[in-house]
């Protein structure tokens, strides 16, 4: 029977996100699960599984939405945190209790449970994949996907293959150390990292600085005194025309913009594609990331490589929510196996 | 008929050499050519080929040697600055008067003066052909090779192929800007670039300003007065002892080991192997290196990335100059294509 549909498995720290996804990227079934609060890796199978069992069960039997037969289905793919494509484990993964400190064969167990080939990847690399499938990197065989949320990750596609490492474990460029000196403690345990700045975390971290060094400047955000910043903050300030908020996001951009020439250096891509929450601020990151870019290129690459938006929240026929987006991102993951 | 034997080209700043080699990696023939004084690419490509077509039938004719012939001959690597693999071009080789700010379609005009298929990438890329086939990557899928020469260059295999990049430029990791504040200036018009910190240039430029700001500490190197300071003085110095020069190679080690540590982030290889003439500093260059790798070095990585001199040299029966080394790397690609 011919396979017109993929599962798209998105696990989050907090959220596990799923859907049966058509050839065109249009999620017709979706449910979710809590990804914490379990005892073990098999117990979050079972959970995990019985709820995609029952969504089939759903699509094969519906009469009103367009019925899904599980015989239609090619397969799962998954974006997880440390999620390693080769062995399509959870590879210590810190911010789960049942996975931390622990090798998690959670595709073999999916597979197990559901009858359905898995594939498993990092969350960053089913964006990369995603973007190929469904976004702005169509037809393109040489970008690098960046994903701005919480942290930092990045999925990197060569010669038209995602480049995974020995260890399955490549791509974390979002660890590459930008400031060697008085860097930013980072949740690796090192220095510096160019998600301690350039993580929406990072942004809420570089306003708290900017507001404590640039004590005599006024700003919407000293108003906030109740909880903690957030990039949301920032960005909302920036749109007012606040002068610390749009430095702010000049500083997150200057050093992603410096860093991304130095990727260029790596595997000269055609593209490098901003994915997730901090794409939201626009022109506030982009203006500054571009200019900074330039200035940094090698003269060989010079206005070779475009920086985009990630193409799978945009293209589709309604503004999808990033959580959406990620679960198009994995389940392109099992067009590709 | 079977195809025994290849032809690798090195083609240097200076001098091309060349020669025919076969299956174990023995040059059984070789010559060598001037690279300078042409009017053009094509008077190069006249003459070499020339040369290249003698060498041959002196193989053809040979009684005493093995006797090779043509048709047993499977085709031309060559490695070259600024070489493009995907279009077998050189771009803008700065340091060839007939290269210069063009781009010369090399590949081919030798394939029309040799009738022998040839295949042409950078001379880092061949490095790391060349350490799969003859050298330390043998059986390796996912490594580096940085050559540590006048400058510094790379070449990445990931997933068991040369990462290339959309334009045929990737991998010029020595252009990583490492220092981005107050760098050194570097060739390529920017500062702060690994290479002008470890490059065999990087490491005499470092000499000479340790010579300046440690100004009361004695050193053998202070006695050279009558001529630019060498990578090689600083190594011969090291030798006897000495500690300005020891320090030179802590600082260029822990450059390098910092470097390639972000390199991780990338591809995560099994290895990367340092090749070319800085590396005959053996371990005061190998010791820094380490352990500032190992200090920077993300979790996930840790203890699974070996670091490695070129097998090249070493392998073989009799110590093989760099040169050879080179001709044996660009005559790899030719078993490749």
């Amino acid at each position: 029977m011919n396979k017109h549909y993929v599962i798209g498995i998105d696990m989050g720290g907090t959220n596990t996100t799923f859907g049966i996804v058509d050839k065109r990227g249009v999620i017709l079934y979706r449910d979710q699960i809590k990804t914490g609060g379990f005892e073990s890796g098999e117990a979050y199978a079972d959970a995990l599984c019985a709820s995609i069992n029952a969504l089939i069960s759903k699509a094969e039997a519906s009469g009103d939405l367009i019925k899904v037969l599980k015989e239609e289905i090619k397969g799962i793919g998954i974006g997880a945190p440390n999620g390693n494509y080769r062995t399509g484990t959870l590879d210590k993964a810190a911010n789960i209790s049942w996975a931390k400190n622990k090798v998690v064969y959670l595709a073999d167990m999916i597979k197990e449970r559901t009858g359905l080939h898995c594939t498993l990847t990092n969350d960053a690399n089913a964006a990369a994949i995603g973007e190929r499938e469904y976004g702005v990197a169509k037809g393109l065989k040489d970008f690098i996907v960046i994903t701005l949320g919480t942290g930092v990750g990045s999925g990197i596609v060569s010669g038209g293959r995602l480049i995974t490492g020995h260890d399955g474990l490549a791509g974390e460029l979002g660890h590459n150390i930008v400031r060697r000196y008085n860097g930013r403690p980072c949740g690796c345990g090192r220095s510096g990292c160019l998600e301690t700045y350039t993580s929406a975390n990072g942004v809420a971290r570089t306003a708290r600085e900017f507001l404590e060094i640039k004590s005599d400047k006024p700003s919407l955000l000293r108003e906030i005194t109740d909880r903690p910043i957030t990039s949301k903050d920032v960005h909302d300030a920036a749109k007012k025309g606040d002068e610390i908020a749009i430095e702010v996001f000049n500083y997150t951009g200057q050093l992603l913009g410096e860093s991304f020439a130095d990727f260029l250096n790596f595997s000269s891509p055609e593209a490098i594609i901003l994915f997730g929450g901090l794409t939201k601020a626009g022109d506030f990151i982009l203006k500054p990331l571009v200019k900074a870019f330039k200035e940094n290129t090698l003269c060989v690459y010079e206005g070779k490589t475009r920086i985009l938006f990630s193409g799978v929240q945009k293209e589709n026929s309604t503004e999808l929510s990033d959580e959406e987006a990620a679960i198009l991102g994995a389940s392109a993951l099992a067009w590709e196996s």
